[in-house]
């Protein structure tokens, strides 16, 4: 298994796509299975661009419903039934997208033959599993109900110590196992915890998908002391009414948020078609004066998430 | 005025994109004003690619409702909206045309500030001007109702002929203006008509947009002696039961559609994302063995048509 972690920006840009960035979809890979979070007009073919396999896409999370973040939905929808897709897909979003795909579906006729969930969020902060991630759902500030994502992965059970194992007098076989696994053993009726033969479980990584918001608490809770927070960074500070007005952010308070909640990097996302490359790098400078740990993300881009090492 | 008319390629796969073939849509410009054909997803980012102007784009003929002949439309629009777009757009289409825009602005938000006008055709040939265009529409052999285009230029008047003019006593001003604009005028009590001092007219071109069709007479009919027809290519002929069962074209019959409308040009188009290049030079052998002035369309390729020469 492997235990790599990582995110590939697919599109990068907010609302209006230009030649630099496309609509927003981020890849969330891990052990060869991939989360999408929004999916932005072109996202399909992005993703074969990108070299990904749209198949081992299991799970997408719409953060809204406006345009730029699931005009992409349809056309992966009916390419993954085209293309013989079996395996089930399910879609988390705010209340309506069930009524979206279903009209979409209606007029266009395109039928699915695999397994197609779709689960409306309430506004109230929701927490279930997917795959090898807790997901945490959080409300934040924009114009229509929007979701950030927090992914949480579990811990993984710290290494097996032979050597303690041979002291304590454990042979090779089903109660080592048992132990691996985290469960209570005895041996010559004295009783022994996975504890006492493992290292420390190594903490799980954490990322926060915070797109299309104001500056706000939800977003700060959901990306307290996580490894890459994503945050929307649709404007420049001198555009800071703005941000206010429709419900977005500037590259400085993105890097606010990420200060407050003590996240380890800040992704500058959902770039605004306005701002040539200067003006991005000028950006990028703002946010770094408040959380030195902040990059421009782009399309394409991948960044490995290393797993934290034990304290 | 210029008086260049030319196609840009903006997609010309099937179904599905590829890396080398994106969702179908064609641009045809003339004197700066743009008609769009088909607004698959995808196309406004095509656009900006090939270095064209959306506001620019006036009509856009929709050939029927499947997915990936529509699901760039939603896309399209809003990015006008968003742009400041203030001109006009109307779009031709099947019914159930307006229901899919107005379920998507509803679910997704986005007004409309500029006039968007939705006309559903009725199966019946009809036949209506636009820009410099008399525009006829043809129902086509598909799974569900899909139109054909016309695109059938207005002739241009010939040239004024100033040495007949001389000869004929008629002094520059009001009178030869009159002539020009093909009107008849009395001098010294003698009728002239405007037939005696105009080079005969300079005919018009046409460009026939068949796509998604299985052959069929009213696709010989729109494209009868036209200069560029555009037809749906999807299958190789190996392949012609899967073009028959799913209401398409092989490039072999789309090439005996050509040679049967004494078409000058044909454009295989729609060309389904199984076959590589070595197939599509197989499918385009195929087709100049019926219809030797045949060619495979691309992606991005701009097509000039000359205007005929007078007979």
């Amino acid at each position: 298994m492997n235990d790599e972690l990582k995110i590939v920006f697919l599109g990068t840009g907010a609302a209006i796509p230009t030649l630099r960035r496309g609509l927003p979809s981020l890849a969330i890979i891990k052990d060869n299975r991939t989360c999408l979070c929004d999916c932005g007009e072109g996202t399909q073919l992005r993703i074969l661009q990108a070299g990904l396999h749209p198949s081992k896409i299991g799970y997408i999370f719409i953060s809204h419903l406006h345009g730029d973040h699931i005009f992409g939905l349809p056309g992966f929808l009916s390419t993954q039934q085209m293309m013989g897709r079996t395996n089930a897909l399910t879609l988390f979003g705010p209340k309506g997208l069930k009524k979206f795909i279903e009209h979409v579906r209606e007029i266009s006729e395109f039928t699915l033959d695999f397994s197609l969930r779709i689960v409306e969020l309430e506004p109230e902060r929701q927490k279930f599993q997917v795959d090898d991630f807790i997901i945490e759902t959080s409300l934040l500030e924009h114009r229509s109900l929007c979701y950030g994502y927090g992914f949480f992965e579990k811990p993984k059970p710290g290494k097996f110590d032979v050597e303690k194992a041979k002291v304590l007098d454990i042979p090779p076989g089903p109660q080592r196992a048992a132990l691996k696994q985290g469960n209570t053993i005895f041996v010559h009726g004295k009783e022994i915890k996975s504890d006492d033969v493992l290292a420390p479980p190594i903490p799980g990584r954490a990322i926060a998908y915070c797109s299309d918001t104001r500056p706000c608490r939800n977003a700060v809770e959901l990306a307290r002391d996580c490894d890459v927070l994503v945050h929307d960074s649709t404007f420049a500070e001198h555009h800071k009414d703005k941000a206010h007005e429709s419900f977005h952010s500037t590259a400085g308070q993105a890097a606010e948020i990420a200060a407050k909640a003590n996240a380890k990097k800040l992704m500058l996302w959902h770039i605004s078609s306005r701002y040539d490359e200067d003006d991005e790098r000028e950006m990028l400078a703002q946010a770094r004066q408040v959380f030195p740990e902040s990059y421009l993300s782009r399309d394409f881009a991948e960044i490995k998430i290393e797993r934290p090492k034990n304290i």
